[in-house]
């Protein structure tokens, strides 16, 4: 499948060179490519430049925003969250309509130091904000209640033995979402209903960010028992 | 321990019982005790009215919140989350100062039908709402994440194999709810930080009621794989 994954962040890298890895045609969408290729510094998180990150997946091309998402079936957000409307505008609304659109951002404000909140909260969420403003995509909140690393490759903990979540409106889109995340090896996927559900995996994040203060560590998950 | 359980619905009636069965010394609180025993009807959700649950645990007396509160080393709130403060106002403030108060409550706003949002979340928490307005109280925050069965016995699911979180300012107080935990069975307890981390566990419950939408019961749990 053509993928466009927009956001060169650790998030866009973890997913673009996964989806690579599992045999499909990925591109990377960022605002201007010649500039994104000209960073020679670590991010403020310490994470090496996209440059260097390309030059160890040199089959994942690198493109405009909106010639990314013009050429892909599938559309990945996974730009930074404050920004991931915008970031969709600069793609095109035409370039998004009829289209998967995997939305993994998450909406945090950093603004009053950490642990982050959020942006957007319990009547609404971002994954609603970007269906509504674009009708036309079919877009499936999911992947957004991990660390990038355990998103791409769950069998780093417990042999996958924990749960992802996927919210939707379009039910095929969410079964192709389900599709590539069982090829990155998620068994326990729950579907948890239309896309006003995005408001859970979006609040849960709020647990997150401290399990990761108390536990020390971003390489957890949960895993629903039942 | 003498044990004060302020509320009589399903979370008291759980908490309540299980804190006798383990041996603890245990009062329910009630604004008006002879009301709450007169009412003969089922509630909104179908359960048998408190006068039923009492027969079935006479060792468990019942007294106004502020008798309650009065005789207790430990009290527990399992009031109705919109109505916790003004609860726990009728329980007296020098009636809970240097106790610990472990909160169960979720502060769920139904106005909008289901699922429920949350009247306080992201910037602030019931939780803390409870501390700020109740200083001298030691509040831990458990519990909130699970329904009343599972709260108190968590071996029905996955041999106690999941896990429950503990928020608060006063370590003390957490090791003592920490130890309440373990008598009801839970052997995996995190404790996420001060009471402002009660944010995680709270907004973690927007997630939890469409889980519960999605799995057709409230009979699950998340187990932090770690």
């Amino acid at each position: 499948m053509k993928i466009a994954v927009l956001g060169t962040g650790m998030v866009g890298q973890a997913v673009a060179g996964r989806l690579a890895e599992v045999g499909h045609d990925v591109l990377v969408g960022t605002r201007d490519p010649e500039a994104t290729l000209a960073r020679d510094e670590p991010d403020a998180m310490g994470n090496p430049p996209f440059g260097a990150w390309r030059e160890a997946h040199p089959a994942v091309a690198l493109a405009t925003l909106a010639d990314a998402a013009a050429q892909a079936e599938l559309i990945v957000n996974a730009t930074n969250g404050a920004g991931s409307v915008a970031a969709l505008e600069a793609a095109g609304e035409d370039n998004l309509a009829g289209k998967v659109l995997l939305d993994i951002a998450n909406p945090l404000d950093f603004s009053q130091g950490m642990p982050p909140s959020l942006l957007v909260c319990n009547t609404d969420s971002l994954g609603e904000q970007i269906q509504h403003r674009f009708p036309q995509a079919r877009v499936v909140k999911a992947l957004n209640t991990l660390n990038a690393s355990l998103m791409v490759d769950p069998a780093q903990l417990a042999g996958a033995g924990h749960t992802v979540f996927v919210s939707g409106d379009d039910a095929d889109a969410k079964t192709t979402v389900t599709g590539v995340l069982e090829s990155f090896g998620w068994s326990d996927v729950i579907d948890l209903g239309d896309i006003a559900t995005a408001r859970g995996s979006e609040m849960y994040v709020a647990l997150w960010v401290r399990l990761w203060g108390a536990l020390g560590t971003p390489m957890f998950s949960i895993k629903v028992v039942r």
